[in-house]
């Protein structure tokens, strides 16, 4: 399988907050927000495996801004690295400003995908190959998110996690 | 008001086709699709105006392949043409197979949009300037739409339509 | 197969605007009304040719009038032509005042379906007979319509369009 | 306040079953279609009155068939009696059969609407006057059913429900 | 089959009044709240019978508050009793006031279920055993509501539905 | 402010889940199920603040079991910890075998919310006491949680996080 650049599975969903989506402060619904996430998400995980691929995890996903109906938003989901058969995406949301056309950062998100067969069974992705500097850290940085989550899972005790520890001692 | 170009307003909307939006063949039903590009082409026309937009008309659509659930569809659309305060924009559309990775075109629509003000009365909108050869094909071929629309509507006797004329004279 | 008339495939389609259908401006987004002139076309074709039925095309569609947010909207479909598999439906959209129960017209349009079986092969569909004065005047111009949507698509030489180029010279 | 007939306040929503609103059957939701026949119904109480109207209740509904995907739904909905502020609505629900063309009864029910003022207060609805027989049927047994509805809810003795008590004595 | 009680097959569904499920009033859509009602009605019914169950009749349901977009609205569905294949559901509808807490029913509702196999065939359900006053009160009231739908339906004469006739008489 | 416990905030969610919510797979969408825990969470958030809720941020959520169509979904979710105006909400998952009845843990995750008042700036929440030995357990964990996001977000230092800290040294 041939490796891939982060570039190949780059996926941008703009669309408007449909009044649908909003909660009683007429924003964006943070749940709603997650679920446009997960699709774009998956688009890229796609992109890159060319495989059928199912939601394994969130990461920590903050919400610093309310975004109001009507408001453009920009979703751009890349992959940011490929183990065997999960990789990891990160999304980064932005808004922009009617009126003076200036976008800013919403939110940031990290969700897991798996590839799977028509039975669900997991099957291997290509390799992720980053070519930005921000491509570069957010490579480095899955590594020690990973071992997070299965410390969190208990399915790696903290002292095996080396690339998390460090960050502790 | 400051000209602007086509990759100015330039807007992408990648998503999957839904299970609520497809007919009994299980394909994206054609009334879905027209919700959708409308989107993206209101999103192009309010990058360009920085207003508020409202749909003024729908030119011929052409619906030439099926797009069958789970198909991730990419909706591009840019402005192609200023008027005074209307805008005309130029939607394609854009399906890739999951295996091969390969993207081929779905359609192509063209939609109107006009901005208007918080009451609804039209303002004028910046003029556009079309870049590559492409932008220049669509920005000339849509003055010659405008006058077909024009005449179809009454509001334009075929005899002053003189692009339109040109064509079968 | 039995020729019918345009009665026979009339189909009325009256439902609120709806929350979930509204744009900024509380008005009913142009990209739901299309969808819903897309359902009720769709119906009108099936019962003219007893098939399933697809979008081949959606023709010019002006939007007129602003609808706002609880507006009852009665969407109108008739075939209007019929020509091998392909049938150009005729779509008239009324809104009524609350207060004084008088009706308007907010839009017309016109859509093509084509008739095909289960594996999406188009099949020959029964003619139409127009009865009233301005089902004739439809029948008529849906071969002018149709000449344009050729020449346009670049499927028909301008000079062939006898009926089109009629109107110009 | 000048009385009205029951065709005054006819409407028709004929739309498909869309995939979002089927059971695990794959057909038509019981909730879904009590939904869709409480939006008919509402236009139909809003053309009698042209007033804002609100669901007061919901007589029996039987479901007696299912309703699958893609099928052509006909509501059907008219004012069947009119009392002081509120509306009794009678509504027919009709499927056609695609190959045949064949129209079958699928459903009735039976609806009640108040009117009231943008305060939500109920206000005066102008009379109904029945013309066909089974207009005249419906409108007699709608006495019969206010009665019952009274004694359900503890607002009338059953022995003060003369209409509903001949039925039984 | 063994017997069930009414707490075995007990379902709460608790949510927000959605944007997209609101009339002009800014109230709950009558049509959506017996949607709701009929989602949470058929969890109970399946919990008792672990069948496939589909709804067959709604009874009389009225609507007395308005229910504003934004509250926490819980339906409670319970069995109140089986009968052979057939279930009747009792629905209590609770709101709740943000500022103190205190919740007030705002509706209630009777839906009657018939559990099938997957050919849609009826197949019989286990006897329903009341345990509190409630549950038992409305266990006797269920059978005097099944003698009334099928005298409505035409389906019982009158003078056999004993226990409906010693109301009136 | 009088402390609460978590029972009093205890929100339960059960609903089907729907063909508009699942993915090519025929299962329940990440994203679906992301916005219906964060609807339910946001309930239990409001009853113990009895204030408007906004989503903070989402932590670590894992998707361990495909939830076909029609599967009946139990989201629970209780305040697991509540901060100066952040609350940490525990939420459970569960599903239900149609035909055992018996229920298995389908999901775990945990969300933030921050009480507001109308112009959308933080206000104080109650304490939280926890009761059982499982909300102990949470409650403790949350701090630890609460110093793992602000290490991620780079607003605490490492060093500073001794709960987690504690961990892996």
């Amino acid at each position: 399988m041939q490796a891939r650049t982060p570039s190949e599975s780059k996926t941008i969903l703009t669309d408007l907050v449909l009044p649908s989506e909003t909660n009683p402060l007429n924003n964006l619904f943070g749940g709603e927000l997650l679920a446009r996430m997960d699709r774009a998400a998956s688009i890229a995980a796609r992109r890159h495996s060319r495989r059928i691929v199912v939601t394994a995890s969130v990461n920590h996903v903050a919400f610093n801004k309310m975004i109001p109906l009507g408001t453009v938003v920009t979703v751009e989901a890349k992959v940011s690295r490929a183990f065997k058969s999960s990789m990891e995406i990160y999304i980064d949301v932005w808004i922009e400003d009617r009126e003076s056309g200036i976008c800013s950062k919403a939110n940031e998100a990290i969700y897991t995908f798996v590839a799977v067969d028509e039975q669900g069974t997991p099957v291997p992705v290509p390799q992720l190959i980053p070519e930005t500097d921000q491509e570069k850290e957010r490579f480095n940085a899955a590594l020690r998110r990973k071992q997070l989550s299965l410390v969190l899972a208990g399915k790696m005790k903290p002292n095996d996690a080396t690339e998390l520890k460090a960050l502790f001692t």
